[in-house]
Parts: C-alpha cells; structure tokens; sequence
C-alpha cells in the first residue's frame, strides 16, 4: 500500500520482488505494480502465463549452457556447425549478441559469469571444468575468448589461459579498438590507445 | 532464442511480455528473463508467488479506486480521515506520492487515468460519474484536484469543474510554483512565471 510500512502486504511483496529484477529499482517497481493490476485479465493473467510456460519448458542445454527447450540446444545440435571451433562467453546474453551478428558458425561454451573477487565467485561457480573437459575431449582447434573487457573479463581470461592445454590449441581473443560508429572524442584513452597499437594498414 | 525469429517459443513470449512492461525495452526485457531463468527457483519461483499472491488477494477499493486487499479500501474505512474533503488524482500512484507526506487527512477519489483525445480517453473511462455521485450524496465540501500540471491533467480538471455543482462546494487545485530545491536556472519559463505571480509576502 506504500501508506503503512509496518505490515508488509501481498502487494509490497510484489514491488519488492520486482525491484530486485535487474535495473529496477522501487519507483519503476511500483510502476509496473500498478500497471499489472491495474488490468489483472488483459496484463497480468496473460504476463503470467507467459512467465509459468517459459519457467516450465525453458533448459539450460546440458553440454554448452545455452538456455533452449531441449536438454542439447539447437546451436549444439546443428550439424552444419564447425566442431572445431569453440566461443567462450560469460553468459546467454553474450551468446544471443553473437547469434544476433549471423558471423559466426561455430559452437559456443557459456561459463555462467567471469570470476570476481568482489563477487565472491571463484572456478568452481563458474562451467571451467566442462570447458577444459571439452576442450580435451573433442578435437577442438581454436577456443575464442568472447570475453568483456573488464578487469573480470580479462582475469577470467588469464585464468582459463593458464589451464588450457599447451600446443595445437588456438586461443584467440576478440579485437580491440573503436566500435564502428563510435566518435574517437566519445572513447577512453584506453580504447584508443589499443586501437592506436593495433593500426591497420589501408 | 534469440537465434531464429521464425517460431516464437515461450522464451521470445517471455520477453515480449516484458517488455511491454513501463518503462522497460526489448534490451531489459532479456536482460530480465535471463535473470529469472538462470535461477528458476531461487528468484523465478518467489518471483512468481509474489505475482500469483498479488493477483489474487489485491483489489481495486469500489469507493475510491485505490487499490487494497478488501472491497473497501484502509483509506475510506480509516473513520479518523475527513469525509469532507476528498482529494482527486488520476492514478493509484498519485494517491500513493500523497500518502507518503503525510500531510493529507481526507480521503481520494482515483479517475484511473485524465482525459486524452490523443490516447482516446474519454469521460466514461474514467471514474467521473462516480464521483459526481459521491460529492452529491456525501456532503463533501472541499474537492482537491491533484492532477498533473500537463495540458490532459488541466483539461481534466476543467471538465470537472464544469460538471461540478456551483454553490457551497470549494474546489481547490494544488499550488503552482517553485519545486523545494528547486535551482531557478533549471526550471521552465511557465513556472517561472506562475510563481513570479503567485508570489507570497515574506
């Protein structure tokens, strides 16, 4: 109700369940409350029916920790994917930025997170045992560290580094430099500084 | 999935149903049902409790509008709230930003949104011939408009007014002026100008 604090109702619940979604706080929380039972048939009735059959028929793929509707994804799955080639991103989001480019045709390893010290999440949170697993397991020839460029990223990427099998392995990493579009004047130093290193020719 | 925009499954309904949330956009709405189905039951699963808890013990007050878990709203059964006077605003939320200052002991009539020739709003879906209704039969003496200062929430409140019953009946509007902490560098020209001519003696 927002009038009494001392009895936390159904309806706080809610606010306070839906603050805690990613990039909400309490006033969009309140927000979307009020929009969802403001029509209770037309919003919320359907928002969660929508919610049940995503909750029930949504898996994380067993071997790549994609989210699909079978125990193996459809990227897993499709044979006209190299086997060879290997993209490890930190979570699905990443996985569907990469699918959403249409560039890459390999398969994909999704680690669950990058480690943090901050965070408190350490190897064994993360999907690094099926990845080195895989990696000796199946032939694979070049392992992409689809990784962001933070400072988690990058010593999550160290990390697996040390681990990796030495020798034919590829490990590569993705480039550096000024997004297409991107203003020079908008960007770090550090964008520019890599991108100044890794000058190419024209 | 992300990947194949041809066959919608549950998790593309998901996020269309997110994202027909306020204030959130196809990019949160996945950010979201990530979160959500990367945790089924430590945050999907009370997530949607709190919903199904809400849906079913919330209801719209059949007097004032606002939303409470009875037929009769805590506000208009709350005997040490005056009968006489009864605040107007378009939404719940409204009522509820009032609420939180503590300042108002009357009680609230809820339109459930303003008049919007742009939106197709019209007078009857609106809770206005309730309120005639009420300022008829419960001798209210002072109506409060508390709506938005924007073109609809006025021409809202001048409906009202026309409809009103000339006479013993006081209808008041809430102050333009100078928000608290406001800069008058930051302000627009039209608030500038109503608190120039609304100006109180010191």
């Amino acid at each position: 109700m927002g009038t009494d604090r001392k009895d936390e109702g159904p309806l706080d619940a809610l606010i306070r369940s839906l603050a805690g979604l990613p990039g909400l706080g309490p006033r969009s929380a309140r927000r979307i409350a009020l929009h969802l039972l403001a029509s209770k048939t037309e919003v919320m009735a359907p928002f969660m029916a929508a919610l049940a059959q995503a909750a029930e028929s949504v898996h994380t793929c067993r071997s790549c920790g994609n989210l699909d509707f079978s125990d193996i994804c459809r990227i897993c799955r499709d044979e006209r994917r190299s086997r060879q080639t290997l993209c490890v991103v930190a979570g699905v989001a990443d996985l569907w930025a990469l699918e959403r480019t249409g560039a890459y045709k390999g398969r994909y390893h999704v680690l669950g997170g990058v480690l943090s010290a901050l965070d408190g999440v350490g190897p064994d949170d993360l999907r690094i045992a099926s990845l080195l697993q895989k990696v000796k397991d199946e032939g694979i020839q070049e392992l992409i560290l689809a990784l962001s460029a933070t400072v988690d990223g990058q010593a999550t990427a160290h990390y697996l580094m040390d681990r990796l099998p030495a020798g034919a392995l590829k490990v590569t990493r993705l480039a550096h430099g000024i997004p297409v579009g991107g203003e020079l004047d908008h960007l770090d130093d550090g964008t520019i500084v890599t991108a100044l290193k890794s000058r190419a020719a024209l």
